[in-house]
């Protein structure tokens, strides 16, 4: 098999490392092929599901709180495994920015362990039970909540999204199979022993977060074509990536695909609130999915409200880009073309067009957008209302700033992603987007009639 | 293009009879190929799925209505393009039992017409706003209910699903395209042509529903493989086509996969229950998925109810095969074989098996079921919870017969079918499983902090 993990020191204990070794030198002494290895991998996440699958919540909890210890507690091994995988990504040329997302440093260690501290707090939706009603037959029929079973995770660089999705997918009852980049590779072995000290320590199967101890790409591959042992495959990463994992997927992909989000100004916005959420939602943060990329304004307000924005837009160093008509009212700033309206910038740089009418604002909002989150600034209440239904997007707002999108500030507590797609999940995806419902049907020898 | 429908007379109106032969000798003359076919339905449905996403509850409905007039005036039409269908099942030998499914009897109309009127009445999933809750932050989150767009349905023989399947997606705000049978080409125009009447007269795209004109294999292959223009497949028919559509299928696949459903006879189920329930869950009907096919039995009662319910079955003509276990209870019937404990008889054909606990009972249905409808006969608080929780299945039941397990019994007022899968749907699927749920945030001028 090409390209295992080397054998690093991961653990403080020094029989946990000699089983580790001795895992190690059995993949490379076996010579075995990723897809063996890979099918492997699914039979033991598919077994380990079931348990997963009937673990109460006191387990789990305990699973995630011993997760949090072991990391605690294996500052040492985890800097050391992160310094192959930094020593390895500077010889490789990669640029300051790609070393500084891949490095653990103790503020990121501190937020895993708090991470997961948070994760076994959440309330667990497994097994819960809704809308358990009578029906005229005498039969009692509702819904139970249950785990999808085993979720395949695909991510680029960051480490600590290994412990993100392991924890999520554990307390909603789920099996993992992880599949980090290759420049982390190090580092996510090291926190994958730290996951499974938690699991061991509580009793449930290690085999219920696996993470893949090959960067062999044909991982990747097989991952992602195994029906018959993983459920749902979440992609985290760039639009290259999750294009090419949707095309070859033989099972559902819970998409996170880029962020075009809008911002409409009606001709009936409050000019206090348009500017203040325009503002907000472009410059809070420049590198997330549910910033504002392109600013729609209605023409008849243009020139009372784009001097003014532009200028604090300005003040923060925004670069602006206007279309033709843009241009006549800021014609100190550049020309759009056609291809800022589909570009997601994740920088200082906002595009603006200007619109006759809300019918125009969403017919490019549904054209041009990536169905994430886009905004209406409106004191009109039909208007409200009409753009609330007819925006084909994930998110949906009125006078609020796109920057609102996010599983914490909607109330699910975590989330895993944000699908801009419309199957199984839409939106922010938290504990229940990883699981189901079957029905529960209670009776006392009810038959049909 | 191969085997385009033939001219056949499907209007009553002498002017819609000529823009059909118009179109079929377009069809003709242009020698389209499929592919090119099956993309130019794909671009009108997904233009149409725009509109009909926004049309009101009230315009759906008068549709719906304006679709059962249309069929219920055109039983003349229907029935002329109906036997040249069953003139040609006969002339290609098909079985007597075929020939019937394929016929569309008077009382086949009055049905599809009465189902149309039933659609027509059930609320209208789209645009119900759920949870919304106001967070801390100050704004008001919550769910809209929303269509997923285009809906591919594939299904075999019976002619009466075009209608069935038409108002369900209709009436969830979907466009559908729609790919029949070859043996009910003529009957499938002959439906789409009074579809298409009603959509006209309110004036909703007739492109709203589409029924796929040619029995060309390929048209299946395109339909299932444009993610652009086709969110979800619902394929209909026997377990081959939806392994095959699954296995091919570049969008996700609501699967209606075979139903190998149990009830399992607790030592502590009561005599009575266990028995009406065995005897309903079996001979109710033979051919539906939700039809109990094999009988598990706790090995403590075996010899206090086998004898007696043996003799009921067989007073109803059904063939028993038991394991070896069974047959020391029951000497008289014949021995199951492994494949019995995996076969879908859809006949009078139960086969049994005697488990010494509920785990082995649960083992068992969870490795040889099909994840349908699987119950539990006991009086035990604690089994029936268990066993709510622990089997795997889209319906899990106590002391219930599994013929319940059908959308009507359950209140979603219809279904499209029974979802053996756990990604987006599960279980019957009515009309809130053809749409999917998009976040509203409302507020008043709210920035991030």
């Amino acid at each position: 098999m090409a390209a295992i993990v080397s054998r690093c020191a991961l653990y403080h204990d020094p029989a946990q490392q000699e089983r580790y070794n001795a895992r190690i030198s059995d993949l490379e002494g076996q010579e075995m092929n990723v897809e063996q290895y890979m099918t492997e991998l699914g039979q033991q996440a598919r077994d380990a599901s079931r348990l997963v699958a009937r673990a109460d919540s006191g387990l789990k909890n305990r699973a995630l709180l011993a997760m949090a210890e072991a990391i605690d507690s294996s500052r040492d091994a985890l800097a050391a495994a992160n310094q192959l995988d930094l020593d390895a990504a500077r010889a490789n040329g990669l640029d300051d920015a790609m070393v500084d997302r891949l490095a653990l440093k103790p503020a990121t260690i501190d937020t895993m362990v708090e991470g997961l501290r948070q994760v076994a707090g959440l309330p667990d939706p497994v097994g819960a039970i809704t809308d358990l009603n009578y029906r005229p037959s005498g039969i009692q029929v509702g819904k139970m909540r249950v785990p999808l079973g085993v979720i395949g995770i695909i991510y680029e660089s960051r480490p600590n999204v290994t412990v993100e999705a392991a924890s999520l997918c554990l307390k909603s009852g789920n099996a993992t199979i992880l599949r980090g980049g290759s420049e982390a590779i190090h580092s996510n072995q090291a926190v994958a022993a730290c996951i499974r000290q938690g699991l061991r320590e509580t009793g449930l199967p290690e085999t219920a977060v696996q993470v893949v101890e090959t960067t062999d790409r044909a991982a990747v591959g097989a991952l992602i074509t195994m029906p018959e042992f993983v459920d749902v495959i979440v992609p985290r990463g760039g639009k290259g990536l999750i294009e090419r994992i949707s095309r070859d997927a033989k099972v559902t992909v819970i998409k996170h695909l880029d962020g075009i989000c809008h911002i409409y100004i009606d001709d009936q916005a409050d000019k206090t609130k348009a500017i203040n959420v325009a503002i907000n939602a472009k410059t809070h943060r420049y590198g997330t999915c549910n910033t504002m990329e392109t600013l729609l304004v209605n023409s008849a307000v243009a020139a009372e409200i784009l001097p003014e924005l532009a200028e604090r837009y300005q003040g923060l160093g925004v670069e602006l880009r206007g279309c033709a008509q843009t241009l006549e009212v800021l014609p100190q700033i550049v020309a759009a073309t056609d291809v800022d309206w589909s570009t997601e910038y994740l920088a200082p740089i906002l595009a603006i067009k200007l619109v006759d009418d809300m019918a125009e604002a969403i017919a490019h909002i549904n054209r041009y957008g990536s169905h994430h989150t886009d905004c209406i600034i409106t004191e009109n209440y039909t208007k409200s209302r009409a753009f609330l239904l007819e925006v084909d997007s994930s998110s949906v707002m009125v006078n609020t700033s796109t920057r609102f999108a996010d599983g914490f500030e909607y109330g699910l507590g975590a989330e895993i992603g944000i699908s801009t797609d419309k199957i199984h999940a839409r939106g922010p995806v938290g504990l229940n987007g990883l699981t189901s419902e079957k029905y529960v049907v209670l009776g006392d020898g009810h038959i049909r009639q």
